[in-house]
């Protein structure tokens, strides 16, 4: 049996109960921590809290060797992830070969930025429309879709999820100023009044942890706040419903005009 | 203290193990049914299996008395809901009004339907469109809407989860086929050749627990196959990624024709 566990969003106590019940049957744990990483806890706690003994594979290790595979079909492997299991194609990969290879398997589900940001912002989650990603930029390498993203969402009438950028091998982990930043740089090549420092968004920091950060404001106001550490998000939202108004104003600290 | 706590997608197994910690610190437990439900328990196992006392509140009990906030001034009162928390209105009105009465609040998130869906679907969770949700039709009332937003979905490339009506008061929930019937009978309206007999789609059954059932095939197939017991959703792939395309096929069983 090949158990995809997710770890949930934050530390080590973010994981279901029936995650925790399935590694204690599991012979052999494997966690990737280079699509995601929780921030909250580190490999000793983990270990020591779950009372069990992780081996971390790199991404050659899951995709070309697919040690996630090689025990399976004898024995029961757990393999973990940050966040809810099979978000990144990694995991989708893993799910097709071990089907080939005729391996039971089991997903247990966890918490996940792409539910919970929507739901500590108080934005209906059903008014998100596609979910982007903002890179690290690099010399020829700048890419505008992000912005372009937002702006058909809003055309659409849909709040945006913007994720940022996670170099895991290198410790970087964009921040919300970053990516503001990024959006309003992309603003001044192509001037379509999408994403100005008069803008309405939602900073949101170390989501799923007992003290997240997590503020509505314009964007000039948002670049002067201190988010702490990672990881970080963005939402930009679109029209408002009036109870998702009255949240983002008494809830995130969002300027009272929303409300008139 | 106020906890919302998320009992996340099935059963008693899906709260996280922080959420369970709150549990035991909590002087009073209450839940509410009526947005959602867990299919994987009931009440008393629940109550055992976790180890507390719970109140389960009617919508007027929330809404109207406010019974959560009543004690959480002066006492760790936790508010258990399924999936993840803040996802319904109910809940985000509750946590203004903790607000603005200087209740300290924490969120504990779960599972969602909204990220394990397109997870456990293999398909890639920022693909997904807007979210709609199917009602039981009634008299004079049988809206066109989630069609609409289905379409404008594959307009912008972009992959629907479709939520089925929950009357948990009546305990009736929608099912696959029915969902699917209503698709099909505002195609026989519109006729714009959005959801035929021949449109792929993808029916989820029992999603969080450890036997879901998810087909992805032709409509005209589905309606033939037999999906169980609640909760049932569905997925409307808009153009798919080869690596979508080969877990559709390899995993859940789509025609192979669709990786040609």
């Amino acid at each position: 049996m090949l158990y995809f566990i997710g770890l949930g969003l934050y530390d080590e106590q973010d994981i279901s109960l029936k995650g925790w019940e399935a590694l204690k049957t599991s012979n052999k744990v494997y966690a990737e921590f280079y699509t995601s990483h929780l921030f909250g806890t580190n490999l000793s706690t983990l270990e020591k809290i779950l009372d069990i003994k992780v081996e971390i594979l790199s991404r050659e290790q899951v995709e070309e060797d697919e040690l996630p595979l090689k025990e399976a079909k004898k024995t029961n492997v757990a393999f973990l992830c940050a966040g809810d299991p099979l978000i990144a194609t990694t995991h989708t990969d893993i799910m097709i070969q071990a089907k080939k290879r005729g391996i039971p398997t089991q997903v247990i589900h966890s918490s996940s930025i792409i539910s919970a940001a929507p739901g500590i912002s108080g934005l209906q989650p059903y008014k998100f429309g596609k979910v982007t990603t903002i890179p690290f930029p690099e010399d020829n390498y700048f890419p505008h879709s992000p912005y372009h993203l937002i702006k058909n969402n809003l055309e659409y009438q849909a709040h945006t999820l913007v994720l940022l950028d996670i170099q895991a091998h290198a410790q970087r982990y964009m921040t919300v100023h970053e990516g503001l930043d990024y959006l309003l740089q992309v603003e001044d090549i192509l001037k379509e009044d999408i994403i100005t420092e008069n803008t309405l968004a939602i900073g949101l920091a170390r989501v799923g942890s007992s003290k997240p950060f997590i503020r509505a404001d314009k964007v000039k106001n948002l670049l002067k706040e201190d988010f702490g550490g990672p990881l970080h998000s963005i939402i930009i939202p679109s029209q408002l419903h009036i109870v998702e108004a009255e949240y983002l104003v008494t809830v995130l600290g969002a300027p009272e005009e929303l409300l008139k």
